[in-house]
């Protein structure tokens, strides 16, 4: 990150006196401090490139606003566009060096940005990099904003961004379980509550209900986002407004829709809306519940699949990898159980998030940095977990109908499913001495001629077990 | 909870065998092996009154579908309804004795319920209790049902009621912030970031912010509540309907909508709904953040009115008992310590429910009880809470104006204030002499006559300083 | 708790002004605030049987030291000491009435402690209650102690307590597990990894690792518990014994020690020792540790016994009560699930714990209440899961071992056993074949005489599985 | 990671068939398909340093056993240890590429350090990488070993690594805090419970109470440490030792002892080692006490900062960088803030090891990955955050004692420190007449001639008032 001590410099200063720089750096004395000061987690901000791409909308959008308003220069302006352009388009990213964990409330990352579009801008406009009298990190790039609103509404935007490819994976990982559902439609099998036989259902019930699960997150994400469109930019300080002129927040909002393509809007107490977490508690409360879906499919999933000989053995996962260094053949759930895993870092991100929020103090929270970098680590780690198990597990999955029909056959549970044709006092009967015996329902029913081969076929079909799928709705 | 060895008894039996049953319980066999089974908690299932209600109007709305359908005659029909409106009224509560927590997801509070409707209907009836060949809990109470959507339908039930009580328990005490919020809007103060000295503000702003945190809570948690509108009655086992009638689980709503006033549902994949629990993952959610906010404004109240004499000594909460033992005249702030205790239980709820949640295995959740029980006490400790905060606290709450002005005076970040009108440059020589010598921004700024008093006064009028409160809407 | 109006009053007054207290309470007007003022959770401190006596105990040493350094003369102090004495005894704890959830820091808690003493005493000296110029509360009872010494060297004596019950379930359980080991030591199985069949073991194995586990965290419990034996008493209000006499520490431990019967010491840095609860955090540390080792082995239990015709079916739990109202015969695993949510509920009290650690603040950490009451919650709830556990289920497990002898036959991981003698090639050809045929290993050696029965018998026998037990230990 | 496709490639084979890797890689087919399955963090597991040494440490010892048992010839051995020791010397570990989070148990990262080992140890031996059939990643550097117990065995002395760092950066800390200690014991100043004013204390004792709370945690830590030094090497996949000769186990920890220079002892219940994840709970809850406290000190050295002219004033922390964008001169407690979001991480990292742990069945815990990763992750990030506070704050802590002396001179409270010499009821009057009138307690009591100023300069002097730390211990 710091260049060898023999690499020409430029100096550079701050309110505690000069630092040299790397000549060749985007970002300046500001953002070197702060490397110094934490150097915590070694994973740079830049890592999170919707958070970079959406702090460089928000100085964009400022820059236009100022500009609007006759705060700002056409040139200058103009420049700091540019610059904003670069880095939504990918460039620069490296530049932003400081670590995600970091205190100060966000000021070192917007600082960064500040910087780095300073630098970018003054050699778009012909100027060495550090000529800050003719464009300055603060006073231009930063003009009408405070760390304490650009930089939440930044990290919004980023967790927008991260909500949609969450929900585009959770979409694809639905869609791969309702292929598998109407695959496995006509497979009989016995349902389990509280790990005990219950009674039959199809194996393609059990995979829609993953499918339908699934698909509901969808729209709580969606809904979770919707808190995250109204910012705070315009508020400055602690959103008082204090020097950002009167037509600013308004300006600046409609610029950064443009720019964002998303329907932002200001917050209606700006005070509150400086200090407040909620939208992130909201979002990373619903991470939370989407991890615990994930976990609770890929236990199933792996209880399903285990075996192949002294297990339950109803599905195969598709195997991706050799399973044991010791014991040759075997092949294990990784796929699950990575996802199981990602689940539990996303629980533990939940907690995170938890005790940051609740101690933010009077007019700003301090610690929404651990907050972004855990709900923006989260978003993340679900999409690649929804990826993966999508294309690497769900698709790949056959199912073992014969051994599927022939619990079904002996379980005692199926004796309730032949209650309405039998009567309740013949099914009694052949569930006691299946108790007693061990045999099984199926071979017990023809013995005594309670019913046909047929009519046992009929009454456990899919076409006559399926009824929840397709629910009579209330209107 | 048991009578004494003398007396009187009945006798019961169930696949276990017999077992005697004071002759004078409401309850039976059923629920004595549960009582039994489960001494965990020691606390009743019945202190969570708003479950014992909905567990009868969900008994009442069966047997009236049970009738409708012809599978329960009008006599028997007609008792269970009489003894499932009692209950309702508040009656009975004290024979639902099965412990808060224990296994079988809800089915010993289930057969509670079936065994004090069945005794209950057959005293009705002019029969003695335990007179099952007339009434039976199961073959009549329990008819079309199992646990497995009996159970969880109360349970969403009983939280809707908890969740509208919140709501009213949160807008009382938004309320009351409002109040303060206009009391205290000629209060101007120095507000902070990050526990440093920022920029003015009033007092109005802040305390209007606590008001609008509160209240969008209450939005977040009726969104939250209209996911439990959701039912899965009619799924019975595990979703399929098995033993249920076709027309059952559309009839059985309707009537329970008739019955509870709420606009419930069915749900549309039966299998799904039988085992997901990610309502309540979603409600306790926002009862967590509901918790947060609460926390930090508790934070924020016990910081403000720190001191007497050596703390920030901004606003006094009102004395409710003495303060210490041992310091004569302490008051401390033990109403908003109480909240935040009540926040740290609730936010551990949440983690319980999380692993409740997490821990589902296939066709149902057998850890529903857990759920239930942590989350209706959250939603009871969140209302007290709000009332406690309400009245013993917040609306007794008074400023400290001529201290929280001299601060305005004497902070350094008054001078932001003033840069529009004095410059930026005269503002900073300010700023460094006041930082060098200690001396206030008001007498340099006076000493300097850079502004009259008159000037200073409106500069730093609460009107001039308020903007956020009111600010300008995006379109 | 408030008697009616009608009954007869006696006048108290403390800083806030008059108050009628019922004549005949045993409690005074600090105690009727504080229940006014935390109608929170509605369960009276008084539940806390184990607290009321160390609060006893704490406050017979004080008198006794108190008497000791001359402070107090022998006819109050005895009189308190006889009160104390029935406290301790079990008595008057229903006149313990305060919320177990208060502000304050305990001081409600201690408050109450010393009016209940006071009243009792007065009444042992032939005073009316009330008449506190005889002796007082605060001025005698109370007497050379702060709420923050007195209270929370009470709440470490009762954890104690409470430790110890628990480690005695521990050790129940574990002998129980024991038990289990040895009947099923001739008991061969195949282990499981990653639920998938791995190599064969002994039952007996599996069980003696229940046992093992559980052993281990009686001794994690007792090391946690040797923090708590560390007590501040004689710091007062923040440690640094203002308004105690020089003596009074050391004397008043010496008598605590008696009292109690544990091997107490002073703190070494009071300042410390008054606001740290890293004791508490540690606790509760290792009560989660026991509540995920429960958990683990309750998760275990109801997989091995999941069946009885579609699971693993290893082993049967006894039954304890019906499973379910509507499949008839259905039993299941309700001990280990009940078990598993007292698990989720200390887990969520450890959430609860570390929110109220980390908030304490400067000399006095105010949430000890809610650490309290969570912390002794959590050693109840699990010293009755471990009894319920271990006589409602572990005592009445038995195993299917033709059915798990049919599975080691089956299973390909048994080839693994038969490699030192069979060879590598010659193994991996007939695990080839059995994978390829679904065949059972046994017959496969047996079909291509690479074993005897006897052979194979002698390779798979529990005396040659179960090498792990015994293991060659390190010098 | 992976080469561009016209890289030169060597074929690796597995059980899923032939893939292409890049020639010059020193990981093959097993790492190759792990990266392709597990794309979850991007963080690969080669940046847990000590994982990757320790992992080499076992194989050495591994090698070392099976060459005294006859297992392994000298020369194949001779490049393994080699090998290893090249990467416990830092070499390589850019060889480690498989993601932290990993299905599997471990599996992935194990054969990772099997494939380096091997291919690193063939080019030693002068054969070309990929050259299997001359040393052999499974057949000879996995020899005697299951991922199953060299895994866990490796994170273990990993762990134990890491601690012992921590417990290092712990003793900086508390001898920065001991430095200031001393320096501030002559500080009088006020001391707060419930956050209002308490009684007098210094400055010192504060300090002090820093330094020793944290110096106990370097115990906790070495307690806990001493639970990971129990390793279950030699009990292969399930504990029962199957495939490892009989004086393996014993042989393997002698060679491992002597490697790592760790007093490690082989478990006495290999089958319980196998799956029990305890030690790592147990670390988990000492991370998350230390946490706390960290955090808990953390809020006090921003509380105790505030102002400068509006907060409590009572010491100045070193400035390290600017503190706002928008307000001149404002500088903040970056660092304290940045601790305390350290904090949140690691009790986060702690709520993620419990689910992972509670997850683990039958004979394995397949989540060891996630509970491995994340304790690394919070022993380098609270080491980091400890040397950070130490060097970037405490030792810079400056005091401002004279606003403090003019506190105590104001507080109320400050008469409970005059109680025994100007007696109960003059107390009780300054303090009424203090109260009502708002002037400072030393004022009153000059004025009422009650004590002379010598005598109140040396009751309120540090002397005086620092019996705490001195206590007189109990014997």
């Amino acid at each position: 990150m710091r260049a060898p001590a023999t690499a020409p410099q430029r100096t550079e200063h701050d309110l505690l006196g000069e630092r040299d720089v790397p000549a060749g750096a985007y970002y300046g004395v500001h953002t070197l401090r702060a490397v110094e000061n934490f150097p915590l987690t070694g994973t740079p901000v830049g890592v999170h490139t919707a958070l970079v791409v959406a702090l460089a909308c928000v100085k964009q959008a400022a820059a236009l606003a100022n500009r609007d308003l006759g705060l700002l220069d056409h040139g200058r302006a103009d420049a700091i566009v540019r610059a904003c352009g670069e880095i939504r388009a990918g460039r620069l990213h490296d530049a932003f060096v400081v670590d995600v964990l970091q205190g100060g409330a966000g000021t070192s990352t917007n600082m960064n940005a500040n910087e780095v579009i300073a630098n970018r801008a003054l050699e778009l406009l012909g100027h060495p990099r550090g000529d800050y009298d003719e464009l300055h990190p603060l006073e231009h790039v930063n003009l009408s904003q405070s760390t304490n609103d650009a930089y939440p509404t930044a990290v919004r935007i980023a967790l927008q961004t991260g909500a949609g490819e969450l929900r585009d994976g959770l979409t694809g990982l639905a869609d791969a379980f309702s292929v598998k559902a109407a695959a496995f439609a006509p497979v009989v099998k016995m349902g389990r509550t509280q790990l005990q036989d219950a009674v039959p259902m199809t194996l393609g019930q059990e995979f829609g209900a993953f499918a339908a699960t699934v698909r509901e997150d969808v729209e709580r994400l969606a809904e979770a986002g919707r808190l995250l469109l109204e910012i705070n930019l315009g508020g400055t300080a602690i959103g008082t407004g204090l020097n950002a002129p009167d037509r600013y927040a308004g300006t600046v909002c409609a610029h950064l829709r443009e720019v964002t393509g998303l329907p932002l809007r200001t917050a209606p107490d700006l005070v509150e809306a400086t200090w407040d977490v909620g939208a992130f508690v909201q979002l990373s409360g619903v991470l939370k519940r989407i991890a615990v879906k994930l976990s609770k499919i890929c236990n199933d999933l792996r209880l399903l699949s285990s075996g192949p000989r002294t297990g339950l053995g109803e599905i195969n996962l598709p195997p991706v990898q050799a399973g044991s260094s010791i014991m040759p053949g075997k092949v294990n759930p990784v796929i699950p159980e990575a996802v199981n895993q990602v689940a539990y870092r996303v629980i533990g991100h939940d907690t995170t998030v938890t005790l940051a929020a609740e101690a933010g103090q009077l007019q700003l929270n301090a610690f929404e940095p651990v907050i972004a970098h855990s709900l923006l680590d989260s978003l993340a780690l679900l999409t690649r977990a929804c990826a993966t198990l999508t294309e690497r597990c769900v698709t790949g999955i056959t199912a073992n109908p014969d051994h599927l029909r022939s619990n079904v056959d002996r379980a005692i549970g199926t004796v309730t499913a032949l209650n309405p044709v039998i009567g309740y006092t013949a099914a009694t009967g052949v569930a006691a001495e299946a108790l007693a015996t061990g045999r099984s329902i199926r071979a017990l029913v023809l013995e005594r001629a309670l019913l046909t081969e047929e009519q046992l076929d009929r009454l456990l079909s899919p076409e006559n077990l399926a009824f929840a799928t397709g629910a009579p709705q209330t209107p």
